[in-house]
């Protein structure tokens, strides 16, 4: 039933030869890799534009000069990835680059933030898909937490366990569609500027006077604006999959989609100002641009529906992501093993798992609010951003390849920019959630180093020297006596059970009885004389009615009289019962004299399964 | 730590000497066994009251003839419980009479009656005893419920689990301190009822017209009324701690609790009626009565804080009567076996925690109301009642000694009037939670009899036929192969440890590998090869990377070669780490294993323990 149901929802095992291989142009490789980054726009002005028209301080005017700041840093963040790529044809993002470069503290703060990143680019880009769909279909807007989480679990976690290959021709027309779209409505838009009258825009709120206060909300705009800029770094994570001139082409790719990025941000953010939009509960600004400009009509709804598809792919994107970086870290041995295992669908279960486990609690912590979710965002990413340039600068250094102190340069550029946009977010957005983030990165390091060092400490325990042994001569494995110790209530059939396994492993056999009272031991030992299965009955005499201390009380006996080598096995027979509930009626010794005996050296608890007909 | 924990607050254990068999005066088992009975005072009247003065039916002028109704069957039932004693100098309650003269059914719905009426006690009296402290206290009526389970959980199940002697003289003095003080309340009140004048009660409520509304208030006052009663029955189950002449003992002792209960009803009843109470939120009727008798003055709080002692000493009859009729049960194979283990201080410590844990849950499902448990309550109660007459009835037929024909005629008496009680309370209190008693019953009589039925296959498969083996000779249990298999990853310390183990079992051990790739399998075969244990590696490719299906496809290969007697032991490592978190790190593929594996015939799942030293 399970396997089936399994079989259904993932697919068949996948042989190792299966795995893909595929080349990409760049016009596919473009759609592929930038989902995440272009579909920012859905997001990014609109969270500006929150911070300049709070009630009471709208500060309207300044939206124009804040866009125009991310605009500039887009150029110096896309400048240095490409620099990225050009020195890492073999791909590899932050984390590989710094621990090449810069060592283990900066590369496990680069993996923990990229692991905060990721996991928040599944939740903003979920909640924001949502949220677009909400807009044109209000009707839903009590289920919004329910849609986030079906689309995690039911859509998201599936597709990848199922294994999506990354470059599927159908996640190309999503992106392309929606690029189409925002242009067309851009387009549309500034016509309309241009050729109707502008609409009145009180004008206090476009020369709101500059002081503390606005200052400081003009720079958390700016912060929250830094969200449409995540997922520009996965061209350069991805160098191996394009087609030779490799490099070259991903240099180029990613030139073409900032300039998208760059002029869909800058349009939107236009029209915002144009159309002088205020934030609307339950509909998003996106939404209110394209009903302005194309009224209920269907490229409205294409709109919104092409916004929703871009996004749950730019979450998608993530998946891609995330397990490899993971399963990077378990090579590493900075995390469990188990998440750097394919499996049987050669995708990255565990790590699948775990990320669609850890955007879930933060969906449902954040009710689906992408406000919220969006003050922890940028901070990872622009920290792996830092980490990133900062590692290529001690690139250029140690290459001197020629050019290298103008490749340099770029690079530091591109560290101190990202460096002080993190010192930005870090201080404006610290109550608003980002100390979540800055508490989360230590903690993650901090776990990252323990699991290693407990790695370490177990190889080093295992190690077994092969080149000391000779092939020639059968290593000795000490023969060593093993006394079996097989507790008995009163003679039965489930006894006979388990002496018989009993036998068939030592030739050192005790049946222990526990006797409450003489009466009862007595009993017992006569109809084990009667019996006589061959095997000598000891009997202990418990009068406090206790049965497992005088059980560990026995083994410790017998472990002063044993060599260090000998071994002692208990054999607890346990009931396989028919039904669930039969096993309550049954003592679970075994498991608890397991959990009491596992420390001690050389002693084995065995459960013997008997297996009950009805 | 848990086990120094365990001593203080449990004691040492208790060797099986120590089981006391103290006979009791009279005068001490009145006190021992009438706590519940007599308790009820505090809350029975009240609860006839509550009754008839609800708001727009005010019928007060009933409150006298219903409590003359319960006095009356107050007296019945007293004269058959002291022909229950008669017969049953053994002691015993309902459920033993029933399993001897009803026959099965009959006893288990005593069984279940009892169940329901033991933990009822429980969770009314200890609600009770709080309302009675927090009318004179009402500073602590928000932590009302806290109270409640502080008491069950902090007192009650620790002082039971230590194993109390119920014949403690601790437990003499409540009840006649409350005694006393109930005694001199009714006696003061009465004085001043005659020699001050009457307060005025409203004439209307006194003559108000009987009609169906009416009638069926009076018919749920009197069912209410009925939780008086409860515990009557508690020296009939306990004749054998009285002093010879026992049963003569045991009937006196009956007549004086019957005596003294029925004064002290009627005497609150009375006052009740006297000064007009009307039910007050946070202040029960005995302490309205008590405060308008003495003021707040010190006798004021004699009675309530006496009244609390007194009922939870009522809740502590029930730790007396459930679990001993648990163990009956479980001796009967109609509840689980450990119910009849006497724990380490002689007391059926599984018993007593089962009951708290019930009363537990009421007293938080109903957030400590008494007048919502008192609606499940009585039903119970009469139910026994009913069942044990019936069955003294049939008892008396079987004898048929001198004067049988009175003596049955008296149960007979007391068992119609009971079932119809049974009746009333089953119609009136139906939708007010009777239903729940009613269900109840049914489902626990089909879970004894589950329960019983499963013991009784068990016991036919486990039964091992004694008289067919000849003493003389040893009972051969055939030997048998058995091979084992030890799953290794590549060479290692523990691969070692548990082949030395597998090598200490059988002769025929098996290391298996499960390769994911050629390259991987080729590489542990060559390190096999230079380390050489003297055990044969068989390689098994799994281009799929599943671990475990190959591993079962192996073991059912093996099981179609041997015989049906054989065995098949697969031998998991387990790390035994020194932190709990390093557990997550590994992979829990024995216990896997184990569960996939549980049904098969004569296959073994053992985990070796290695003990990691850091």
């Amino acid at each position: 039933m399970m396997k089936l149901a399994r079989r259904i929802l993932i697919g068949k095992p996948l042989h190792n030869q299966e795995m893909s291989h595929e080349k990409l142009p760049k016009w596919k490789a473009l759609a592929i890799f930038s989902s995440d980054a272009l579909s920012s726009v859905a997001y990014g002005p609109e969270e500006i534009m929150l911070m300049l028209t709070l009630p009471g301080i709208i500060a309207y005017g300044y939206l124009g000069p804040v866009s125009l700041a991310i605009l500039a840093l887009l150029a110096v963040v896309t400048i240095s990835y490409v620099q990225v790529a050009k020195a890492n044809p073999g791909g590899g993002g932050s984390y590989s680059v710094a621990i090449k470069h810069l060592g283990e503290v900066s590369a496990l703060t680069a993996a923990a933030a990229l692991f905060a990143d990721y996991t928040l680019t599944v939740a903003v880009s979920v909640c924001a898909g949502t949220a677009a769909i909400l807009s044109a279909f209000p009707i839903l807007a009590e289920h919004e937490v329910g849609i986030d989480l079906a689309v995690l679990f039911g859509i998201l976690m599936l597709v990848n366990l199922r294994g999506v290959r990354e470059a599927s021709t159908a996640f190309v027309y999503p992106t392309y569609a929606f690029i189409f779209g925002i242009l067309a409505l851009i387009g549309t838009g500034i016509y309309q500027a241009l050729t109707q009258q502008l609409p009145i825009i009180p004008p206090e709120s476009l020369s709101k006077q500059l002081d503390w206060t606005v200052f400081v909300l003009i720079l958390r705009a700016f912060a929250n604006g830094c969200s449409s800029m995540t997922g520009i770094e996965a061209i350069s994570n991805g160098v191996p999959m394009f087609r030779a001139p490799e490099v070259r082409n991903a240099a180029n790719t990613t030139y073409w989609m900032s300039g998208i990025l760059g002029v869909m941000f800058i349009g939107i953010s236009f029209l915002i100002m144009h159309f002088h939009l205020m934030p609307l509960e339950g509909v998003t600004a996106l939404s209110q641009i394209a009903e302005r400009t194309f009224g209920r009509g269907w490229l409205y709804y294409y709109i919104q529906i092409t916004t929703m598809l871009v996004l749950y792919l730019a979450a998608n994107t993530s998946f891609n992501g995330l397990p490899p970086l993971l399963s990077l870290l378990a090579r590493d041995g900075y995390m469990p093993r188990y998440l750097g295992i394919r499996g049987e669908r050669l995708s990255f279960s565990n790590g699948i798992i775990l990320l669609t486990v850890a955007a879930g609690v933060l969906i449902f912590m954040y009710q689906g609010n992408t406000e919220h979710l969006i003050s922890l965002y940028a901070i990872g990413v622009f920290l792996s951003f830092t980490i990133a340039q900062t590692g290529m600068v001690v690139h250029w250094r140690k290459e001197r390849t020629p050019g290298w102190i103008l490749r340099a340069c770029i690079n530091a550029l591109g560290a101190i920019v990202t460096g002080i946009v993190v010192l930005i977010i870090a201080i404006t957005k610290f109550f608003y959630g980002a100390w979540l983030v800055l508490v989360f990165i230590p903690f993650m390091i901090f776990i990252f180093k323990k699991i290693r060092s407990h790695y370490n400490d177990m190889s080093e325990q295992l190690h077994l020297p092969l080149e000391e042994f000779d092939p020639t001569t059968v290593t000795t494995l000490k023969a060593a006596r093993n006394v079996v110790i097989v507790p008995v209530a009163t003679p039965t059939n489930i006894v006979a059970h388990t002496l018989k396994y009993a036998k068939s492993i030592s030739n050192d056999v005790v049946a222990l009885h526990i006797a409450i009272d003489e009466a009862t031991g007595l009993k017992v030992e006569e109809k084990w004389h009667d019996w006589n299965p061959g095997v000598e009955l000891v009997t202990i005499y418990s009068p406090y009615r206790l049965i497992i201390q005088p059980l560990l009380n026995y083994i410790s006996q017998l472990e002063l009289q044993r060599k260090p080598e000998d071994y002692i096995t208990i054999l607890i027979p346990e009931f396989q019962t028919k039904k669930w509930w039969h096993r309550l009626l049954h003592n679970q010794t075994g498991w608890v004299l397991r959990t009491l005996l596992i420390l001690r050296e050389n002693v084995i608890v065995t459960t013997v399964p008997f297996h009950l007909k009805k």
